[in-house]
């Protein structure tokens, strides 16, 4: 838009408000490493104070790089969201950069620094938290960004991949109800992420449509983390009461809840039930084999690639959130209830 | 060297031969696109038959890019050793170029294309098989490589990371035999490969350091993978005088051989004891957690990411052959035989 244009700001008047000359404001759009910190700093100041924008993408010089970027590899997700982006990245010529900012703001400073220098023609990254601070900062180098979101954040105003939460978790407890279940213990996920509430949700509404009360004493609060699920399982095996099924709502959690039963003595899924969520690729060989909702962690990658390679070619994206079908994987987890 | 040097072959006299222009040439070893299959082909030919060297690493403009290169992403120690590539190149102001070629060689050819057209710095490959085909591909870019070896291959010439898999197969064997197991059975590795051999050896070496006779019938052959360690499994149980212990020499077999425990209705430790080898990441939330002898991935990422961003700088390694020690990791699959 013309008035849009006219309102931004030009390399020369930042560069006379810093102080400084047009090729050192040049030098810090570029990333270059020859400026001194201080002037590096109030010159972001300038350009982040009057939105400067840079060139959009189709002028720029490909690198043909996609940059991907986790919190931590050791994310159980992380080797899945890196083949299908790996794949679709390499068969485009593009090379996937692999980044770890363990959440803290000096990683994403040298990561962002190390992002202008290799001219990266896109950034995915992976996991919500990341996505509000990093975004900010990617607008600003006019980075095509892609979010891989398997835990489900608010909707940002990029492009965000993830999963269908809520009837992943009608599916896993409608199995568990048609193998003949009805007390059926649940681990929740943490509260301040979107997908916990929709799995729960998905729950509450599988039971709800078969007529089974939700008895609130079954819902554990988990955190994903396996030792979660092993405290969760614990209680609700201890009850006096306890529940001859468990939806652990992630994979880590479900294979805690398969230690607190080994510990109490009993068996998977003989005494006890137990179904997953997420199909990370180790859970074919937990012993028994894990019954699970499958999210497409891998067609995320592929799908991310895909979008990020489509806007960095300056093409519009019709669907900015996609949800992609999460499903029941069956194994020997779950079986009838013993009476 | 002089003589070296004068021997060496120029661009224009590759041209002449190949009847282009010294310009195609040129953009053929900058891995330009725009050059027809046919051409490039002879060219490649060309330069690998007189073997033509590119400028060395300090004239080369560097991209400040490692590529690390598997044959699977669903490689069981990929996140491991990307996390350990991954620390010291962001550090270092590095990206790490993650890659898989799954053994095509279409695949590999796009890599190498992908590799020249973004000037990268240096080459991790990753898993023994892939390393004497890509490498003499490298050798002729003049690009430093590093092999990082879980798997034990014979010497090549470049600098090569392993783990010391004797001294681990003699670690676990020696910890069972301390337990009081006196018939322990062992699952092997694919025969192909040295760190198999050598985890056999230290099975061997441990038992007869302590005057327990090698019983050839309680070792079964496996490939590394879970079925086969399940099958090996079955195989000692079913035995007349089945083991007390099994040594399963990675840790998806491992697991396997918890399946196998699992399906004849017995328990581990209780009944066996099970030791694996490797330490993947998932074997602490295994039910039991795993004993097992640990590789240390991450710590074998990080070296190998070191030696080639030294070599990068065109520094000498003089220790081209460095096996990092590996230890075990005492859980809850091992106890003492019942009576």
């Amino acid at each position: 838009m013309a008035s849009d244009e006219e309102r931004r700001i030009t390399i020369s008047a930042i560069a006379r408000e810093a102080g400084v000359s047009v090729p050192t404001v040049s030098r810090v759009l570029n990333g270059r490493s020859d400026v001194s910190p201080g002037t590096r700093e109030r010159v972001e100041e300038l350009l982040s104070r009057h939105g400067y924008r840079r060139r959009p993408a189709s002028t720029r010089v490909s690198a043909n790089l996609i940059d991907l970027v986790f919190n931590d590899l050791d994310s159980p997700w992380a080797v899945e969201i890196i083949r299908g982006v790996e794949e679709v990245a390499h068969a485009s010529g593009f090379g996937t950069v692999v980044s770890a900012v363990h959440r803290h703001s000096t990683h994403m400073r040298q990561w962002l620094q190390n992002l202008r220098a290799r001219a990266t023609d896109g950034v995915i990254l992976v996991a919500s938290d990341l996505a509000p601070p990093l975004h900010a900062e990617l607008r600003r180098l006019d980075m095509p960004v892609v979010v891989v979101d398997p835990a489900g954040v608010p909707s940002m105003d990029v492009p965000t991949i993830g999963a269908t939460n809520w009837t992943g978790g009608r599916l896993a407890t409608e199995y568990l109800l048609s193998l003949g279940h009805r007390r059926i213990g649940f681990i929740a996920g943490p509260t301040s992420l979107l997908c916990s509430r929709a799995r729960l949700d998905g729950y509450r509404a599988a039971l709800e449509a078969s007529g089974v009360p939700v008895d609130d004493s079954l819902i554990q609060q988990g955190d994903f983390y396996h030792e979660s699920g092993f405290a969760g399982g614990m209680a609700l095996l201890d009850m006096d009461k306890s529940p001859t099924a468990i939806f652990a709502s992630s994979d880590q959690m479900a294979l805690g809840v398969y230690e607190a039963v080994r510990q109490r003595g009993l068996r998977v899924p003989n005494d006890v039930s137990v179904v997953g969520f997420d199909d990370l690729p180790e859970v074919r060989w937990s012993s028994p084999p894990l019954t699970t909702i499958r999210q497409p962690l891998a067609e995320m990658g592929l799908l991310a690639a895909r979008t990020v390679l489509r806007l960095a070619q300056g093409e519009k994206i019709e669907s900015p959130r996609v949800e992609l079908a999460t499903e029941l994987v069956v194994r020997d987890s779950a079986a009838p209830p013993s009476l």
